[in-house]
């Protein structure tokens, strides 16, 4: 393991800082192509390390390590272009409304030191190399990155390329850290010279963190992506005309990656038809039918566990079907519950391969369990074109739970894109303003300065004539 | 005074945050319109009001007003053209690097119901109907104001016209309301219905009311506008070729508004040369000149006698210069401090009319003391064409540490404008991310939301093709 200590690497973060954000925007952005073509060079290496600790296999490996390249050079080429920066200039104007206005520009400037906490479901693509350290780097602030305890070698490994490929592009020291341990996480959202911090996991380690964040006595944003529940709803006009179709390809979403997705599909409303009880009994066929699945890690396997037993443990939830058993691996599980309100159990994510089928009466039952959901990632509706009044009321009632709404497809599945938002009201993120996949999500490390009658020689060149 | 209850209140603006989110963005605007127009029908009324219960005279209130009603304006004005929503619209692409792309398509929708703590130092255009009322309303947030103590009837007033005006363009009921009392603003904070709360005040009141923000089961962000030390450095150039100007027009910033401004100019880093001893006598002279002056209200004149005293009680600390003398007002003060590194007492924000001047040997020195300075809203440097080297290498210390860098002018009078940074490092804001001034005061407000693969019917007008 790469040993270091969180004052060393933050206090140099700290130091590395106005270097850094010094540093031309297209250096910077050939630092980040150099991160990337690093990790292709050694393809072989990181997948032999990441598939000997990780459950997740070699060709699952193989395209999230190429999901990672591609956003590194996607934030390489963002920065070489600039339009990130929204620029405002307002030359001086004596007869302004109000009262004269000076000449003023404004730009983004980076936030500082960035603590990124890597995810355990991603080892290459939201960990020490992923989407949050890219478009910290980009941003120009430095990065520090409290490595996920399921995959060290894996974070040593990319952590030696990534400090490599920035030193050959001429970074400063101090840019680039990584560190180990439970309790450096602490110490590093507590260290003042750390400006932000990215957190992806589960709702009471993130909202601890978030928690500490919040009572420096210099309080930081804290980006926590914490628990989705991510609904699902089937209309009965959908569970009729696809019923099958629907519960196939919603199994496969469900049983994706062994459920490890943040936007895996937690909870489903189905209508209590006849059809809709066909996609419920399609639904436990398909899961019955599933392998058990070796987890992440063994926190990951406790924590699918004890979701599980706390289901069971509800009086109005009932275990529908369970998929196969081994030993150390998880049972593949779907429950059930009837109408609303929904017990809170219902209303928690399960992390891991399981789902709850909700049923509801008719339109006005199923509105009411829309209006009881937590803040999500993402909600889903499969519909048809005869339901577009249901439809209508039944996104206004979503819209305002969830960054995502997906129609007709799964949300597992979340594209690199300027259009995407992968961030949703509290608990899903501790800051829905915010995303964490996608351009957007260098939004996170910058913040707006002004330069009020500045002599050109003082401008940052994208402010200049 | 209106008599409210923050559970009334807040429930409200929860129930009405649907229909005003929905309300079309012309209507919006066109209710905003209706405010500006309500105001101004009253400018006789309000400026009586809030000329006999503050101490800021008639010319002031008036220029305040028309403040007041040009932001409202402009956000109407921004709300129809919709460039602030940055919609991101992606076809599907089945050919997309590492997996096909659905179609995307993203925007901004409000945030929920927003908690406005109104400033004391400006009764209209920070208070009720101010910026931060008009920015949410524009957003499609409902507003609850908690007012100012310093300032009740003219808010009852406003908010009066504000409530007839939003009734009058059609808005839901619910959708703006204000709550007296000093518990109301700890209540109203705290409670589930809010999604957001601004306020500029007192470091102390605001990061209280932060921390309850951040401790909520949901926690909500909190722009906070707190205590800002406004740093200004002369370089021995500027002080030796326009010295006596500059003397002037800083005393003129310095005392302007009884000094109760956050952009007053707190701090002034003068050479220790001749030319800037004649710096420091002619300030001196011209705050010994200055009138006693009646300061908002009891609480700030308390709490400017207070700052006085801690800088008094100083051994480094100096008194230079006191102006006039009067029962119940406040005097004019200047203090003055030599060399790194600065007292503590000399680095905090004193809301009023008094300055600090500090005094540095050469270079050095100088960006030893600006490196030590605190998150501040602006920072000002006059300097001269033959300080090019220097102005560099102080840009890149002050820079980090504020949200606005001032040359050659006074950071006093904000332009209203989107090229306008009004928000700094903490303590200055608590989220340096964001502005309270000027058209992206409304990013505040919006989070994104990503519609994939949506029947056209329900996208938002703006991403529809």
């Amino acid at each position: 393991m790469i040993a270091t200590t969180v004052p060393d690497v933050a206090t140099a973060a700290g130091t590395a800082a106005s270097a850094w954000a010094a540093t031309p925007h297209h250096h910077r952005a050939r630092a980040l192509d150099g991160i990337a073509a690093a990790l292709e060079d050694d393809v072989t290496g990181i997948v032999e390390v990441a598939a000997a600790e990780t459950s997740l296999g070699r060709d699952r490996i193989t395209s999230e390590l190429a999901r990672t390249t591609f956003q590194l050079r996607l934030f390489a080429d963002l920065v070489r272009e600039g339009a990130h920066l929204r620029t405002v200039v307002s030359r001086a104007d004596p007869q302004a409304p109000v009262a004269p206005r000076p000449d003023l520009r404004r730009t983004l400037v980076p936030i500082g030191p960035v603590a990124v906490f890597a995810a355990g479901n991603f080892p290459l693509a939201f960990s020490v190399a992923g989407t949050d350290t890219a478009s910290a780097l980009a941003a120009g602030c430095p990065v520090v990155v409290k490595v996920n305890p399921g995959h060290p070698r894996t974070s040593d490994r990319v952590a030696r390329l990534v400090t490599v490929a920035l030193r050959d592009a001429g970074a400063p020291d101090g840019v680039f850290a990584i560190v180990h341990g439970f309790a450096a996480g602490a110490e590093l959202v507590s260290h003042p010279a750390i400006s932000a911090a990215t957190f992806t996991g589960s709702v009471r380690g993130g909202r601890a963190l978030f928690d500490l964040a919040a009572a420096r006595p210099v309080p930081i944003p804290f980006f926590g992506e914490l628990g989705s529940l991510n609904s699902l709803t089937v209309t009965a006009a959908a569970a009729r005309d696809r019923g099958a179709e629907i519960a196939a390809d919603l199994a496969a979403s469900v049983l994706l990656g062994g459920g490890q997705f943040c936007t895996k599909p937690g909870l489903v409303l189905l209508p209590r038809t006849p059809e809709g009880a066909r996609v419920e009994t399609e639904l436990a066929r398909l899961v019955a039918a599933a392998p058990a699945v070796i987890l992440l890690d063994d926190h990951v396997h406790d924590g699918f566990a004890a979701s599980c037993r706390a289901l069971e443990a509800d009086d109005r939830v009932r275990l529908l079907a369970a998929g196969g058993v081994a030993a150390g691996a998880a049972t593949p599980a779907l429950y059930a519950v009837e109408g609303a309100p929904l017990p809170d159990v219902a209303l928690e994510e399960c992390f891991g391969p399981a789902v709850v089928v909700a049923s509801y009466a008719d339109d006005a039952e199923l509105l009411t369990l829309a209006g009881g959901l937590p803040g999500a990632l993402t909600a889903t509706v499969h519909s048809q074109a005869e339901d577009s009044d249901l439809l209508t009321r039944l996104v206004a009632t979503l819209a305002p739970r969830v960054g995502r709404l997906v129609f007709d497809q799964y949300p597992t599945g979340v594209a690199v894109d300027p259009a995407m938002q992968h961030g949703g009201p509290y608990p899903s993120s501790t800051d829905p303003r915010f995303g964490s996949v996608g351009t957007a999500a260098i939004d996170r490390f910058l913040r707006p300065i002004a330069y009020q009658n500045a002599p050109p020689s003082i401008l940052p060149r994208e402010l200049q004539n």
